[in-house]
């Protein structure tokens, strides 16, 4: 059952998700490992260790690994194969998937993280048979992922779709990590802007859910921003729907120019569903134009914050000529 | 020599041009009229009148003319043929190409004003080899095209490629015409922008040549804050500076989003060359992301304004089995 497994590991801005998944795409093991490690070592370390363990659950119930795909939040030259610039990790400068070969003795493959969502996405989920379809994944950081006249495209030199780059509010707050911009859609409604906005709420809240969470001690961040919502904080709503609203900016850009069949918002901040998608999509429908704006469905991953793991899985079956 | 031209129309939003061209992308006669008609059946007989022109001119001279080829400033439905949506001009709703067909007894073949731009630049222009190229158009208007992995993109709909209306700040004036959107591009960075900025710069300093030409009772536009710019204003080389600054930001987002090995600069706006493009190429450095931002080349149009008429021709060219 679990022979011919390959893993698909998921390197986010703060979590590494990794899975051995099957030809069919179901998944026999997870495991996860926090990111935030200051150096590159130590990500690598973690990202090796994280794939072992899965590995060895495998390989202890008799199954077979072949290979390993990566999703790195990365630009990546593909001319090259190496990493070159992450806005939110210290892998910047090297050959990871080469590297990876020789540590884990399998073959190796890379894309960006959100290529490999989109990827996922397109082929299995919420954007299967779209012709024009964009995806944004919401996380600590953002990612983008563009299907353009039924292609995965990755731009000339395979550093595109970092649609989380685009400029919405040019004189908003600087932007993290290694990005040099202001206001682009990481700055305006990443996880760590609705924690951000959310710390800002409760504030002026103090009475909220969301407010005595804060008074609390309880750091505010998204998953508890957004179990807050589901149970009918208004605050912690607030701060979802003023997210919600500039990633609708974001998507209007993407209807206006792109005119895609369906836009998927994954990333682990997807996890509020419709209180995100729903302010979204008004912004959508007061901005973008027509006929575009009628066409498009914007829709929540179908594989929530996994379309990453499950697209590098696919890599890597594509790598080893295992197509599901 | 001018047998076998076709007509090549761009209907810009205040201009209309038309040119007999023959396959070897020759322009044998041009003549253009005002489009700022305020009615639908204005404007068509505007489209009639320009092109009977150009027909006789060339016919007088023994030519034939054997189509004729329309880059029009709207929104398209390419499979339903029409016009979906216009922003500066009330030619929404019809079927464009069948009606010149009808009208003119010649073939006619129809485009997005921008992506005819685009698909001259890219065959015999400024982004000739290029495998992802964009075009902005700065008019009246903003229009956008789009090269993504070596096709002409127009979107799932043929509606795409509106790169005009990006919002790149979100609490920026509201668009103009049809656009329900505030802060696009085309509000921050058209010529109407530019002549909007220029007049306010005027105000401030009366004693430039910007503000003597405001006091003396002078229509401030693109074509005049140009010519001053040119002699050495300071006022309104400081207006195309700004206007410059704005086009850097949306090229930032193409340059981020799509990773295109360059970006073309086009349309009325494009006459003011450097004095446009190198604050726009400072904006890109500052804001955009390596290695896509080294990799990018930022160039006007080999054609300056002529773009679209020769796209357009391009197009009726495809349109009857006679490609350049």
């Amino acid at each position: 059952m679990s022979t011919g497994c390959v893993i698909g590991v998921d390197l986010g801005g703060s979590k590494l998700l990794a899975g051995a998944v099957d030809p069919a795409l179901n998944v026999h093991h997870r495991a996860t490992r926090p990111a935030r490690e200051a150096n590159q070592s130590a990500v690598l370390d973690a990202v090796v260790g994280v794939v072992t363990e899965v590995r060895d659950a495998i390989e202890g119930a008799s199954g077979t690994v072949e290979a390993v795909g990566f999703g790195i939040p990365c630009l990546i030259d593909q001319a090259r194969g190496v990493a070159v610039m992450a806005v939110n990790l210290p892998i910047a400068g090297i050959p990871f998937a080469d590297l990876m070969a020789e540590r884990l003795g399998l073959p190796a493959f890379v894309d960006n993280d959100a290529n490999a969502a989109m990827l996922a996405e397109w082929r299995y989920g919420a954007a299967q048979g779209a012709r024009d379809a964009a995806m944004l994944t919401l996380g600590t950081g953002i990612g983008g992922g563009l299907v353009v006249g039924g292609v995965l495209q990755r731009g000339s030199q395979g550093a595109g779709a970092e649609l989380g780059h685009m400029v919405v509010h040019a004189d908003g707050p600087q932007c993290q990590g290694n990005c040099p911009n202001r206001g682009c859609l990481e700055a305006m409604c990443s996880g760590t802007a609705l924690a951000r906005e959310a710390v800002k709420i409760a504030r002026g809240r103090p009475d909220s859910g969301l407010g005595r969470a804060l008074a609390g001690g309880r750091e505010i961040n998204g998953p508890l921003v957004t179990e807050l919502a589901y149970d009918g904080d208004a605050a912690a709503i607030a701060a979802i729907s003023l997210i919600g609203r500039w990633l609708g900016v974001g998507i209007a850009n993407l209807v206006n120019m792109l005119n895609p069949d369906v836009v998927i918002v994954g990333g682990g901040v997807i996890a509020a569903g419709e209180l995100l998608l729903e302010p979204a999509r008004a912004e959508v429908a007061e901005r973008a134009l027509s006929p575009s704006k009628e066409h498009v469905r914007i829709l929540p991953a179908r594989f929530g914050a996994e379309s990453g793991m499950l697209g590098a899985a696919a890599l890597a079956l594509d790598g080893i000529g295992t197509p599901v």
